[in-house]
């Protein structure tokens, strides 16, 4: 298979990358793909030494696979011309994840969305960590109520965002004061920003409403009651959340958790008793998303429970949604 | 007004002497008290620099006002014994708290709760900063329900805690891997734990159920159905809680706006447009909660509400709040 990497020296790009090596998906060419900024950077991938190519949209390359880690404006811009040259396109960017004729996937969720399409978009990083714990759970016990509270990582801005955070707690905590921003709409060493993408009119910023938008999108309920609080807090690349849900039918912890356990993409880590939940320390790194803190939120009744997600923003929060995506699809190498 | 602070020299009871200073409270004579490690410790103080002793259950000092920032364990086996002795005393450990004798008091709230009482209680930080921005809303638009997450800093665990994080951070930034813990179950720094103070049967940890115990006594409402997730995360002194509430009759940001806008203790900070929000950048060493991010949650129809507050942990969470409890209360001097 051929497989192109747009973005190929951002965050998201070299987990792409990695990812792709690491699941063994079958590359029979690689080619990487960034600004010109980077172009004719050599990078040593699991496929061998690359050379970073600037995209020409005068002559898209040929590849079967193009994996898009590059901004919404790129990607509208560019997409569907790569399409046109014959390759599927999995894009991360939130360029098309609202359109109604482009599958928006999360493949333990709706793998089958993707069908024959050739263009499938990948979800927003908190959106997907969420769904898949709460897909299952609907399954289940039908979910009426969903509000989530978020704690994102600085990874959510890229590597620029990491960088910024690391260098903001060394100028900190060597000199005082407060650090400077450029990346973030304010420092982010010891602090926590409760504003990701732009605020909409409702008073809900993009980042909250993609959750809402896409979470219906992915499982099918597109009236579902959800609702979401969205943190940027000073760590390097897992998000957590914590949500609440309110059930169609009685759930107990106990029943929650046998779900969980068997959820494809969730990792239960709820060892209260020895201190086991989930946390950025543990998830970082890791394909699943940890769930745990399972527990009866009495607010609802006994159609009430609380629960703890904590994911890899990189992975499936970006990377390994990707890559999942591309391996349930029926791709066939182009003449 | 012969003032002594317990616990002199911890984050809180350094506070509380500041507080004390910076509003002005009537101290005559001001007597600082700490374990033995510290006992002899000059301290400057707003009252002239002062020894710190160590306390003596066989001859208690005469008090007119005590104020506790010391462990349960010491409130439980001498605050009454400094009552005796002639104190009013204000505690700030949870050992009174949901004692029905014992008043639990946000000035804001309940001040009247405190009358003639010898022994008060100091709430959970998390709460008394939830709490004068739930009071005000409850009064206009009735709470049927609570949804509280919790972003906490790392002052919740003292001086320690604070020392542990940046510690941790200098030794994570410099060499990698993950830093040393003792003070939090878990290294901190990058890091988030969903777990402080000790699980209960219930899956709740105490901090957690703190929230909804103690809010219930304070507001006079045993039957609140109010749930909370209880996060530690990576910053230095001010808590921040993403609120959820529903509400008896119907609410809109901008009545819930006005309500807050007027409510003593709160600060508006609710100005999207120009990212003002409630952060712990800036309400970190302030008296007043910060609140913003006022929104409809559609979750509860037409009686939904989103909100965020952020509230220094020293300060309203845990110094000003028992100052503002001695400034309440009808003291007279001893004989």
């Amino acid at each position: 298979m051929r497989v192109g990497v747009f973005g190929a020296t951002g965050a998201v790009g070299k987990e792409l990358v990695q990812v792709l090596g690491d699941r063994g998906y079958p590359v029979t060419e690689l080619r990487l793909f960034a600004s010109t900024r980077s172009a004719g950077t050599r990078l040593p991938t699991p496929f061998g030494e690359k050379t970073v190519e600037v995209y020409d949209p005068a002559s898209p390359p040929k590849l079967d696979l193009a994996l898009l880690a590059v901004s919404g404006e790129w990607s509208k811009a560019h997409a569907k011309e790569l399409v046109a040259a014959g390759a599927v396109v999995v894009d991360n960017s939130s360029a098309f994840r609202l359109e109604d004729d482009v599958p928006l996937v999360v493949p333990e969720v709706n793998a089958a969305a993707a069908g024959g399409a050739r263009l499938i978009a990948n979800p927003n990083c908190t959106t997907a960590i969420l769904a898949v714990a709460l897909a299952p759970l609907h399954r289940e016990f039908g979910l009426k109520r969903v509000i989530v509270s978020t704690y994102q990582a600085s990874s959510g801005a890229g590597a620029e965002g990491m960088q910024e955070l690391e260098d903001g707690l060394r100028e900190v905590l060597a000199n005082g004061g407060q650090a400077k921003n450029a990346v973030f709409r304010h420092p982010l060493p010891m602090n926590l920003i409760p504003h990701i993408d732009s605020f909409q009119p409702n008073g809900y910023t993009r980042e909250e409403m993609k959750v809402t938008w896409e979470t219906r999108k992915i499982m099918g309920l597109p009236d579902l009651l959800i609702s979401c609080t969205a943190v940027r807090v000073p760590t390097l690349r897992a998000h957590a959340e914590a949500v609440t849900i309110e059930t169609e039918r009685p759930v107990t912890p106990e029943a929650a958790r046998a779900v969980l356990a068997r959820a494809p993409g969730v990792k239960l880590a709820d060892d209260t008793a020895n201190a086991v939940y989930p946390m950025p320390l543990t998830a970082s790194g890791q394909y699943d998303v940890e769930a745990g803190r399972i527990r009866s939120n009495p607010v609802f009744g006994e159609c009430g429970l609380d629960f703890f997600v904590c994911g890899d923003q990189l992975l499936k929060g970006a990377a390994l949604n990707a890559v999942q995506i591309a391996e349930a699809l029926p791709l066939k190498m182009a003449a």
